[in-house]
């Protein structure tokens, strides 16, 4: 975990804020899987909401729903399966419909108030039953302990639980944000690229709201890559119920930065908490790219570095090849002076520079090797442009091996 | 191999055309490697040359010497390595210089009429020797049965030889252009992908050889991808002789339409062999988009499916996961109607269409898994739009195996 000064750590994940309850059950989605599937998460008030979406021409019908009913910047409940992407089929739009229908029903709720996704295997029919039978019963069961459980049932190839949640003070009150999320495939560094639900008890209205989500988007969840696919159910979403009792923020005050920065500790964990656990990933990749010539430079660059399918096998084979992270800075689109960059390797096992000016610096490859054994690995990359500190950006990403490939080519099976 | 009607399959590669000789010999440029490793391609004439160069910033010393050298659109041979890329080092440019002083010395040329290329590791310093032991012995050995020799003497994780020639008709005339190429990884659609040397003994100005040049590569390098990477030493030239008599084309004439057709035929050719021969892979994939409504939305979504890590997994294990087709399609870039789109595979074994109007199709997963077990597969997107029947666009790449990863994986070691 990153941590961020003035924000505690706390448990909960989206049930930390005040108001808001979650749970799970297993639907039956996908008849091979034993695990819960279908998930909810609930708040006793109508919240001020905002949403990111996949950039992806071919939505899933949730997705294209979920669009409609925020148009007014509202919502009250979450509903998500796993299992089925519910998108590219024919029925897909009652689907989404049913499922909010059957949650705002359950939950006593307008069908404008719910927010619905769904991920999983594309271009399979879901059938209607799965949902009758289980969102009444699943509404009925909701709890302020649900938030981990409704974290493992919109999981799919991931294999851990990434959910997290702070405590911050806003004036004298108390508040709490947290977050689930899912997703280690098709994750690709282009707005929302994977699930996530995030629920505060800040009062903030839906404008600023959307605002800092789509700001701190920038720097977490587009700054994150696994394999170059960007989803068609890709959404993040989050909820503020306002039941901290802080004076609703409406303009860019210091509250607004205070919140700002809380809803980046979150998504910029849960973020790159997806890039370990891209599939078949065993190494965290982080590359940090410093005084550039402009901030554009730095993320393309630092985007360009984690997407490289040459980097993440040479790192996944602890080889200090930096000639391909060269390669890839320099396909990027970004402006620089390739004379005058070095690249520095950093993990707990200790660092290496292993480029100077452009050129292999005088490094020993052992050394590289074992820096590079570490799971989580910093690239350094200095343009080293003069007056250019402020310019730098941070990307995340995994290592490429074997499993990636296993897992993609048994997906359906 | 494509045949395109009007153009006769011949012998010799790059000696096909009147006035060409070739020739390769170990020198021992990658200590661990038993193979030729250095190529020369001389033409008894001064030629008219083009050529075009890898789009990274960081380019190889060789590059940007050759571009120096070809500022006047001529040029009489070309000197290539293996083993090692000349580039991101510190005596890069005086070894490039190196190679093309050795060369016009040995042939009694002028330096600048030497084109220089270098694949391999980037980031080793190249030492000089090599060369000054090995080019006068190999300029001393040149033959017209010299190209296959010199096609491996470029290779490097290259499995396969590419090279191809034509025999063709302008008015009485008969002529030839032929070609070799190296390249199976750190290779994707932007520019010139690899390294490809052409001849003709065309007669054909400067300035209408580049034009040519420049837009058969717009439908061949440019439409291949075996992972995502643009290499810092990728370029295509192409010298012409004029030896076969012609008049001199120096205008866009039928002459020029029938030479860009032979271009063409010689680069989709070599392209095509080079995603065949991707890194790891054991598919060809081909990607057709018909009735598209430009151009430029066929081109962006035929280079997006081949390009996609998901496609290549799920065709390495014959599973017609085509969600991940339509995914691809629509993070492209390219305008177009999901809900018109249709997807068919063929293969040797047969075809099934696999989806309509955006969803999956009636077919049988087994009869799709037989047609994905062929080595050559084609996918054919059609977006049904009306009256579009022209824009259309095709692009090659490979399937992503585990041998991807351990090739990449081990690749310094």
């Amino acid at each position: 975990m990153i941590e961020f000064e003035g924000f505690k750590p706390v448990y909960g994940g989206v049930c930390a804020a005040k108001g808001f309850t979650a749970g799970a059950v297993r639907a039956g989605i996908k008849a091979s899987s034993q695990k819960d599937d279908l998930a909810l998460i609930y708040c006793v008030k109508k919240c001020a909401a905002a949403a990111v979406y996949t950039q992806n021409k071919v939505k899933a019908a949730p997705v294209t729903l979920t669009q409609k009913h925020l148009a007014n910047g509202k919502a009250q409940a979450i509903i998500a399966n796993s299992g089925n992407a519910n998108a590219c089929t024919t029925n897909g739009g009652e689907i989404a419909e049913l499922m909010c229908a059957l949650t705002a029903e359950s939950l006593k709720l307008s069908q404008e108030d719910v927010i619905v996704a769904s991920t999983g295997v594309i271009g399979q029919c879901l059938p209607p039953e799965p949902f009758e039978k289980n969102i009444p019963y699943l509404a009925s069961r909701l709890s302020e302990v649900g938030s981990t459980d409704a974290c493992k049932a919109i999981m799919t190839t991931d294999t851990r639980v990434k959910e997290i949640a702070f405590e911050f003070t806003l004036g004298e009150n108390v508040c709490n944000i947290g977050g689930i999320s899912k997703g280690s495939g098709m994750i690709h560094p282009n707005m929302a690229t994977m699930l996530a639900f995030i629920t505060t008890d800040v009062s903030i209205s839906s404008k600023m709201l959307q605002k800092a989500l789509c700001e701190a988007n920038d720097v977490s969840y587009s700054r994150i890559s696994v394999d170059g696919d960007c989803s068609t159910n890709d959404m993040c979403c989050v909820l503020a119920s306002g039941l901290s009792g802080n004076e609703e923020i409406t303009e860019q005050t210091a509250d607004y930065e205070t919140f700002f920065n809380a809803l980046c500790a979150v998504m910029i964990n849960l973020a790159r908490e997806s890039a370990r656990d891209g599939e078949g990933a065993t190494k965290l990749i982080e590359c940090a790219v410093l005084n550039a010539p402009s901030e554009e430079a730095a993320s393309l660059i630092s985007k360009a570095v984690i997407s490289s399918s040459l980097v993440k096998t040479a790192i996944f084979a602890a080889d200090a090849n930096w000639g391909r992270i060269l390669c890839a800075a320099g396909y990027s689109g970004a402006e620089f002076n390739p004379q005058k960059v070095s690249v520095k390797i950093v993990s707990e096992n200790g660092s290496v520079t292993v480029c100077e000016n452009g050129a292999g610096a005088d490094y020993c490859e052992e050394m590289a090797h074992e820096v590079l054994l570490a799971d989580e690995i910093t690239i350094i990359i200095d343009l080293n442009e003069a007056d250019a500190e402020l310019n730098q950006a941070i990307a995340w990403g995994c290592d490429l091996t074997y499993d990636y490939v296993k897992i993609n080519a048994e997906y359906r099976t």
